[in-house]
C-alpha cells in the first residue's frame, strides 16, 4: 500500500534543510521499497505571502489526507508585525490542533561525537538521553477566552486562559507512560501545583494514569525546580511530561543542554500514531539561504517519521546509523563546527548522509 | 528615627538561616548605629499549624507596619495535602499581594570563589552577573477566574487566567529600566508574543516604557529562546524583565547557573521601595533542623534590605564584604563544599561572617 507523506518546507532555513531530508527519504524509500509518495505544500509565512493565510485550505486538506508530515520551520521577522491571527506560527498551531497532534515527543540526546558542543561540563551531560513529552493541542496555547480588551478605566488588559480537562491530561499521560515503558520506566510530571489549580488537576490525573502502569515509576516536580534540575543534573530524568507552555520552555532548555539543537528531531502524534515531524530548532532567518544550516535534525525527523508513523523501523535505523557515521567521519555544519573537524555546507551534509546510507 | 524590621522565619530551614541573618543584622545595627528594631511573626506552614492560617491577621498587620521584612522560606511536604487556600505558599503570596510587592529583583551572580560549583563550563559563566526583574503580584499567579469545575459531560477541568493590565506592565517595566540604569543599561523583555495575547500587550507597553529611558537599550526575546540562551550564553544578558510565571522559571534556571543558589538573595519591592527580602532558595525540608543549611543567601538578603529599604548603603557593603571575606578564607557550608575548603555548619558560618564584619 502506498504511503503519503506531505512535505511542508515552511520559512527561513526550512526549504534548505527539508530538501536534504527529502533526498534521504527518497533514498531509503528506494533502498527499502517503502512505497512512499510525497508532495509539497505551503505553510507559515511563505503561505501567507502567496495566499494570505499561514495555513491555506489546500494545505490542511493534504495534511489530513497524509500518513505523515515532514515540516521544516515557520516564522521570521518579515511577518512579525502581522496580526496574530495570520502570523506564520498560526499555520503550525493550526496543523497541530486540526490534526489533533496532542503528543509532542522531544528527545534531548547528547551525541558522544558532539560532547564538546555543550555549555555544560562533560560529566554533567555525558550520555544524556531524556525524552520530553509535551501536550501540544491544549493548555494556554489554545485556551479561551483570550485577547486584549479595554477596561472601564480606559486602560487595556491582555488575557489568556490556561485550561486542561481530565481527558486531555489522561491521554498525554498515557503517551508519556507508554514512552517510558520503552526506556528507563520513569516518568516525572511537571506542574506548578502550589499555585495553579489547573496543574493540581494535572497532578491528580497523572496519579490516576500511573495506576494503569504499575511497572513505571511516577514522580512530580514543580516547574521552577525542573528548570533548575535540568541545569544542575539533567541525567536524573528519563521521561518528563508536561503541558504545552511549560513543555515549550523546558524542552528548549533541555535541547540546549546538548549544545547541538541542530541535531534534535521531534514528533507530534495523534491518537492513531499519525504525525508531524520537525526539527526542534526554528527557522533561523539570519542564516536562511546561505546554505550553511544543519539538515541533520530534519533528516533525523525523517527517521522518527519512519519509525512512528510509517512502520519502517529498519529504514529509521539505517538513517540514524548513517548520521552517526557522518559524525564519526568528522563532518560538521557550522553550528556544530569543532577543532579538527571539517565544516561543510547543508548540501554537502546531505551528500554525506546519502553516501553513508 | 527607629526602623521596624519584621522577621518571618517560616518553615524548614527558614528558622535556622534567619537566626544567623538576624545576628548579622544586630551586629551592623550596633556598628553603624542604624536604630533598627525587629520583632518576629509566623508565616507559612508553621503559622498554619499554630493558627489555622498561613498568613494570620497579626502577621499581616505587622508586615504592613514594618519598614522592611526578612523572610526565611515557606512550605514542606507536611502541608502538601492541604487545600490550596491554606497551603504555606498562600502565606507568601498573600504577603506579596497585600503589600503590593510587585517588583521582584533576583540577581544571579557567580562568586569567583565558587566558580567550580557551576555545572556549566567556566568560560560560559565566569563573571556572570544578571538581574532578573520579575513581576510578582499579577499574571497567572493571581488571575481570576481560576479553579477546577465539572463540565456538562461529567469530566473535570482545571483553569487559570493569565492577565496583565497596561499599568501593571508599565510599573514593572520602569523597575527594570531603573535597575538597568545602575548597571549595563540593557533590558531584555521576555514574552511569548507569538502565541499569547497577554504578552503581545506586554511587549507593546515595554516599548512605550523604553521611550522614557533613551539611555537604556531594550530588546525582546521569546521565553523558550530565553531558556535556551540562559543555558547557552548567559552572559549576554544584563537585566531581564518578565511576568510572574516566566520569571519564576527563568530566575530559578538563572540562579542554578551559578551552582550556588544557597548564595543568592532577592528583594520584593512596592512602589515606595518598602520591601520583603528572602533567599532565592526554598525551605529545603530534607535538611531542616540539621544545622547544615547555608545562611549566606539570607545574610545577603539583609544587605539588600539595608540598601533598598533602610537607606544604609555602608552597612550593606560591609555585609557583602564580610561574606566575600569568609569565602576567601575557604569556609563553606555543605551545599557549596569543595576540595581544599573547610565544610562548616550554619551556625559556624554565621560566626564567621560576624567575625569578618
Ligand atoms: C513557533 C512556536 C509557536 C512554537 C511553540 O511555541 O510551540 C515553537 O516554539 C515550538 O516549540 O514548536
Ligand atoms: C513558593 C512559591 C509560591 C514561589 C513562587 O512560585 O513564586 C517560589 O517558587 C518563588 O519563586 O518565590
Amino acid at each position: 500500500m502506498t504511503k503519503n507523506v506531505l512535505i511542508l518546507p515552511g520559512d527561513g532555513i526550512g526549504p534548505e534543510i527539508v530538501a536534504q531530508a527529502v533526498r534521504v527519504l527518497d533514498a531509503v524509500n528506494a533502498q527499502f521499497s517503502l512505497n512512499i509518495v510525497h508532495e509539497s505544500a505551503l505553510v507559515g509565512g511563505s503561505a501567507y505571502d502567496e495566499t494570505g493565510s499561514p495555513l491555506p485550505e489546500a494545505t490542511l486538506a493534504k495534511a489530513k489526507a497524509a500518513d505523515a508530515i515532514l515540516l521544516g520551520a515557520v516564522g521570521g521577522p518579515k511577518w512579525d508585525k502581522l496580526d496574530m491571527s495570520v502570523r506564520p506560527e498560526k499555520g503550525l498551531l493550526g496543523l497541530r490542533s486540526n490534526l489533533e497532534l496532542f503528543s509532542n515527543l522531544r528527545p534531548a540526546i547528547l551525541y558522544p561525537q558532539l560532547a564538546d558542543a555543550s555549555s555544560l561540563k562533560p560529566e554533567i551531560v555525558a550520555g544524556l538521553d531524556i525524552l520530553i513529552v509535551r501536550e501540544l493541542t491544549g493548555g494556554i496555547y489554545f485556551g479561551q477566552p483570550r485577547g486584549i480588551r479595554t477596561l472601564e478605566n480606559g486602560e487595556r488588559e491582555g488575557y489568556n486562559t490556561y485550561v486542561y480537562s481530565e481527558s486531555e491530561i489522561r491521554r498525554i499521560g498515557r503517551s508519556a507512560f507508554e514512552a517510558a515503558r520503552l526506556r528507563d520506566k520513569r516518568v516525572c510530571s511537571i506542574d506548578k501545583s502550589n499555585v495553579l489549580e489547573v496543574t493540581v488537576l494535572w497532578k491528580e490525573v497523572m496519579e490516576e494514569v500511573a495506576k494503569e502502569y504499575p511497572d513505571v515509576e511516577l514522580t512530580h516536580m514543580l516547574v521552577d525546580n525542573a528548570a533548575m534540575q535540568l541545569v544542575r543534573a539533567p541525567k536524573q530524568f528519563d521521561v518528563m511530561v508536561t503541558g504545552n507552555m511549560f513543555g515549550d520552555i523546558l524542552s528548549d532548555a533541555a535541547a540546549m543542554l546538548t549544545g547541538s539543537i541542530g541535531m534534535l528531531p521531534s514528533a507530534s502524534l495523534n491518537a492513531e500514531g499519525r504525525g508531524m515531524y520537525e526539527p526542534c530548532h526554528g527557522s533561523a532567518p539570519d542564516i536562511a539561504g546561505k546554505g550553511i544550516a544543519n539538515p541533520l535534525a530534519t533528516i533525523l525527523s525523517v527517521a522518527m517519521m519512519l519509525r512512528y508513523s510509517l512502520d519502517s523501523e529498519s529504514a529509521a535505523d539505517a538513517i540514524e546509523a548513517a548520521v552517526s557515521n557522518v559524525l564519526d567521519l568528522g563532518l560538521r555544519t557550522a553550528d556544530i563546527a569543532s577543532k579538527g573537524c571539517e565544516t561543510i555546507s547543508t548540501q554537502a551534509m546531505g551528500d554525506a548522509v546519502l553516501k553513508a546510507l
